[in-house]
């Protein structure tokens, strides 16, 4: 089996939940956001607040999606697990997968683009960040959900 | 033409907006749901705090995407356009169209099912609701974004 | 009477409310930033957002405190009410009350400073703003909570 | 010296942050509320989620403020620490300082009860508890932050 992909387990807490007991779903594209701030900085040795303050590269989301098959509440344990499907020229397509336990909660896609804060275009992913892109997709290419849980 | 579907207008503000000046997307998902309260609430008549507070009905959100086409900034006001493509027996399937002006900004995908916070399981909507559901669809089944901006 | 200070209602939503179904403490400190944006733009005309974008200032809350009499609840339209307290070198004393209907339900005192965003020091409210925060101030001096719910 | 209370790390993230780069305060109340949260489940050893869910005990906040010395930014790690300052029939005062290194960033004082959710009314902290308040207040009480960053 390949190497498990970047897994973070995170709390849920009383104030992702709504009136109804289950997470507010906005909350979960926040947890993505941290999720991937850790993805970066832990796993891949990038200092993202060093990306956005210092360098002025920004990673906004162009696109995102996820479908929440069974609702998480207060006192779970999440985990999250990121695949990364794409690295484009400028952008990269990451896929989240979020679990209790063994059963599935969520599914989610982004798409994050690279851009220059200077001139709010996209600019190319440097070679030195874009190898440890295709490391890491090719590390977990083989890896799923259904085999890691089996 | 036929009559404009509910949208409403959104200051995009300081708390919105991330340490590049632009808004936080996550913030877009909560916009959204204040939009269908609000359509729920100011359009269909429906009592949204009721529903869940009395009723024992939650409206949970099972899928949701978006492509986020420009981002926004603190100052822009967003008008936030909701049109409603399927009535199913308990769920609804949405489309928010985003703009500033006459660019478009964002445009949203979101599924909710009504389900009963008793049983937590879905639940068909009532045929009272279900009524002003259809109508909504049928009176703004021709409208696009493209003919409202031309 | 003195006219009535800067007020706005707010609607409280689903997704200001926790699982007991009030509103969960840290929005309100949200939707406090909010009123005084609006108070900035709506009824000082400074556009906050040009202050902070363009002029380089930033206004940070160095003291937030608040005394909740009376839980808010999904539904619920929460009247907030801005009174200037103290207009010093670089900073503004306010206090916020929140009423629904005559109930009060909390009140708050915020100091925010003004700095330079370049160099991170505060620095003295330009003359032209101080004028309208002193007129402010002195507008609506002999105003209370107590003659406007009596 | 005494024991250290209860404290934990956290990381600043981007979304944390505001566009003048620095935590957007109304954060930090979230943060506390975590912090709370971690107190009763991991050093105190009471269900948070139960005490809500199944015990139907509330816990709000009726008092909360803070002073914000210096702001923090993405990529500090905020050490926040939690004092007991006084247990009442049904109440809790507690303090927490806020750290990034030996630099203090902000202190607080919040003040929660303890209410029955079926009658919305404060009830008395049950004696079980209110010995582990007592115990952790006492174990704590010579303890200060002048002492742990000497």
């Amino acid at each position: 089996m390949p190497p498990a992909p970047f897994s973070r387990q995170l709390r849920i807490r009383f104030s992702h939940s709504d009136p109804a007991g289950i997470v507010y779903y906005p909350n979960y594209f926040d947890m993505f956001n941290g999720l991937v701030e850790d993805w970066f900085s832990d796993d891949l040795g990038i200092d993202y607040a060093k990306q956005i303050l210092v360098n002025r590269l920004g990673l906004p989301t162009v696109h995102a999606a996820c479908d929440f098959f069974i609702p998480s509440r207060m006192g779970d344990s999440l985990t999250m697990t990121l695949l990364l499907r794409d690295v484009g020229r400028s952008s990269l397509k990451l896929a989240i997968h979020g679990h209790v336990g063994r059963e599935e909660r969520l599914r989610a896609d982004l798409v994050i683009v690279l851009i220059s804060l200077d001139s709010n275009k996209s600019t190319p992913i440097p070679e030195t960040l874009r190898r440890r892109f295709v490391d890491y997709k090719a590390a977990h290419a083989g890896w799923t959900v259904e085999s890691a849980t089996a």
